[in-house]
């Protein structure tokens, strides 16, 4: 029998040669140097980006970063026109009508991007189409590179292209996992979750696209594919430059700041994804004391001399810190602190305790809204009682008397009176859970509210969210269950001292 | 303000304490080593399991590894019995009813398993939950150390424990996230699904779980989460020694046979998870040759001499294994090989051509139960297809010609008759899919039949399955598409030799 006769075949036009970038190898491990994964930085990783606090809360978390740093990037007319801007479903369907779609056409050709019966294939190809695939390879190098505007052009024509698939299954689903294995990162995947957050309320339709690739981001990120590592400052600088870039509670200075709170008495960690080896997703600063910590400053100080270890008693979680909006709602703080505590116990057996030193960010916010009658039976001293009463601002005018005491230090009646303030907004509840973001997070874990500290933050954010005042949440590993339950029932857990404020 | 009195707390009591164990730390690759992984070893990976091919069937594939080997360890009536066989829907409902509690609490309390309401919470409980969790490290360890029918009871017992979740929502998810974070072994949950694929038929219930398992599977196996490393004489023995005990298609004898497979002549990829760094997934061995290779033996003979790269023009794909059958359904076949091509062309340029020379297994059982007017038309010769028109049995007649014939290396009439026959069964489709499990494999792929080549893999299990035939599927990576397409429309793409025979 005699071979068939073949052809000799061209290799395949793959979107690696066009691009001229080389095919990526397996063992690249999360994002390679160079202008594209900065471009990835820049815009998924916003410093300034706040705590699982911020994660926590529905309100999406300040500016930007990449458009605070680059504001004459982001015109905002053309993309969202083009885009529809979101409105009522009515308007919505006339949107995918003749108007929108000739607008989009202009600006679909002015960008040269790919027309919408090109891009829907990445919905509906199966995902091992070769056509399909070169064309997410391409729509992944251009997205990594493109400006912000660019980038929501590119989101709103995947909309485009998907609005038609009714009924919808999981095509959407399809589209990300082709876009995952075709651009092997991982990261691009988280990014493109951070950009649609942002533009959700500009690009009608986009939060569609955004909830299905949050369901497979939940999966691909399940706490148990996370790997706990130490940070230390045997560490990579580039990680430690990472950790300055994302420290989201207490600004890290220097890097003499930074080496002192990877010290002997110190310790860090952070969850990472094997397939994101060089992005902490979250990480946790830890000071070991005889003490738990009353202060911040004192803790941040470079030139704190470094304490013994024998002595040390307590573990102290100053600042927790998500790097990834991207990653909001998929929580794994909780998970990061049980971790650390086990790790601790192994490694340090002489640590009893395990607490944390936080800030109350939505204090001063609270205070202020809060009229007399609300707050004066939370007052020191007959006399400031029956002022506060019939003062319709009540609220506003201890905002600004608990942050000059503070900044002064007092510790008179402004300061037990603010304890005994901040302690109520601290167990408050709304629809069962804690109004202040971080008690949310910590009484959530089954932590419990230890000790009010006064003037422990002295720092303009310190002083401007909570009036300079810190809370120890106490983590006693076997209370977890009991003290969860007991939030459920509506009766967070206190200790006796701040009970007797 | 004093801080509160705190009471000494004890460590909390965590599993790892109980059972002597260490804790286990996050960078703990995969499976320690000792007994308990060489438990899960045995269970999870019997040998012989075959192919991509195998992985396709609907079909249980053969005894499993471990129960072959123990047959005593496994009475089949206690455990089956008290959990219930499978039966219909109402029988179901009276079996988790009285009669089968009170078997099955007899046999949780001989095994002292953990009671049914403990195991709830493994459902039930929050994913931070402590005592939860302590409780799934605990039955983590219990099953990765069990025989294989206290693995059934504990099974049975996840299923009873569930049986009255109504409505079930994400609680069969949360138990294997549980079980997963806490054990801290992706490997166990691919162990899991393993046994529940074994005995979904004999536990009544288990093919929920399994199914909710399978769910989350495909998600942590995503391929984009897949790394692609290639496998060579300078990788770890415990790998190649891996590689060895899993290859399905043709038994590595020994280490110089190893050796051979993986010279300058050839090549041996992996997919890998990163959560599962020393387990090869699936692999596929390659041979570079200046032509297409026709047999299997000349191939894999030890003494072959190395072939000069410069002359390579074919990359020949001649072995591909799935290692898990855990995984099963969850495909990525397709996609190694579309990496390694990617892989080789970047690496040798002067490769034009990439083929398989592959089994067809299916062949002789389906001609064994063809009868005369069915496969006359396709013999050589009148006499031939007027003495097969009358003989009901001719298929099965055939088949022992076939073997005969191939293992006298004949080239004759039987020969041709052979080929044709072969040809045709290739070609056979059922619900749109190519009858063959391999060919429904690579001509999904986007592969054609490119070759048959007669008595090519004179092995015994060459000459059961296919009469000792082999077939070439050649992949033109810019035909993949369209071959699909052809497939899909009923028509599988086919070489000219093969439509002339």
């Amino acid at each position: 029998m005699t071979p068939a006769k073949i052809t000799p075949s061209n290799r395949p036009e793959q979107a690696a040669d066009r691009t001229g970038q080389p095919a990526k190898g397996p063992d690249r491990p999360g994002l390679g140097p160079g202008q594209t994964g900065q471009g990835l930085d820049q815009s998924t990783l916003p410093p300034g980006q706040s705590g699982p606090h911020a994660s926590q809360s529905a309100q999406p978390s300040g500016p930007p970063g990449r458009e605070a740093t680059q504001p004459a990037a982001v015109p905002e007319q053309p993309a969202s026109a083009a885009a529809g801007v979101a409105a009522a479903p009515e308007a919505q369907r006339d949107g995918r009508g003749a108007g929108l779609l000739a607008r989009l056409s202009r600006w679909l050709e002015r960008d040269h991007l790919p027309d919408p019966q090109s891009v829907r294939t990445l919905y509906l190809a199966s995902l091992t189409d070769s056509a399909a695939n070169r064309l997410a390879r391409q729509w992944a190098e251009r997205y990594l590179a493109a400006a912000p505007d660019e980038r929501r052009s590119l989101l709103a024509g995947l909309v485009l292209a998907g609005a038609e698939l009714e009924p919808r299954g999981d095509q959407g689903e399809r589209l990300f996992r082709r876009l995952y294995a075709q651009s092997d990162r991982l990261a691009l995947m988280v990014a493109l979750r951070a950009d649609m957050l942002r533009w959700r309320n500009q690009v009608a339709g986009l939060s569609l696209l955004e909830q299905e690739l949050a369901g497979l981001l939940s999966n691909w990120f399940d706490v148990g594919m996370l790997e706990l590592h130490p940070i230390n400052w045997d560490s990579p600088a580039s990680l430690l430059e990472r950790l300055i870039q994302y420290e989201a509670v207490h600004e890290i200075r220097s890097w003499q700041d930074m080496r002192r709170r990877v010290a002997a008495d110190r310790r860090c960690y952070a969850f990472f994804h094997p397939r994101m080896r060089d992005t902490p997703l979250i990480f946790v600063e830890v000071a070991l004391a005889e003490q738990m910590g009353a202060g911040v400053q004192e803790l941040l100080d470079p030139a704190r001399p470094v304490d013994a270890l024998g002595k040390a008693r307590w573990a102290i979680f100053y600042s927790i810190s998500n790097t990834q909006p991207g990653l909001r709602g998929i929580s794994f703080g909780n998970f990061l602190l049980q971790r650390v505590i086990e790790q601790l116990q192994a490694e340090l057996p002489q640590l009893k305790f395990f607490a944390t030193l936080s800030p109350i960010p939505g204090f001063a916010a609270w205070l202020e809204k809060q009229g007399g009658p609300a707050i004066s039976g939370l007052l020191v001293g007959k006399a400031e009682q029956q002022a506060a009463q019939g003062d319709a601002a009540a609220g506003k005018t201890w905002v600004v008397r608990l942050r000059a005491a503070a900044r002064l230090q007092r510790n008179d009646a402004e300061r037990r009176s603010g304890l005994r303030l901040a302690a109520h907004y601290l167990q408050a509840l709304r629809n069962g859970n804690p109004l202040d973001p971080v008690a949310r997070f910590h009484l959530g874990n089954g932590a419990r509210i230890e000790r009010l500290n006064w003037a422990a933050d002295l720092s303009p954010k310190g002083l401007e969210q909570s009036c300079g005042m810190m809370v120890n949440y106490l983590y006693e590993p076997e209370h977890l269950d009991e003290n969860r339950a007991r939030l459920a029932a509506g009766k967070p857990r206190v200790s006796r001292g701040v009970q007797w404020l």
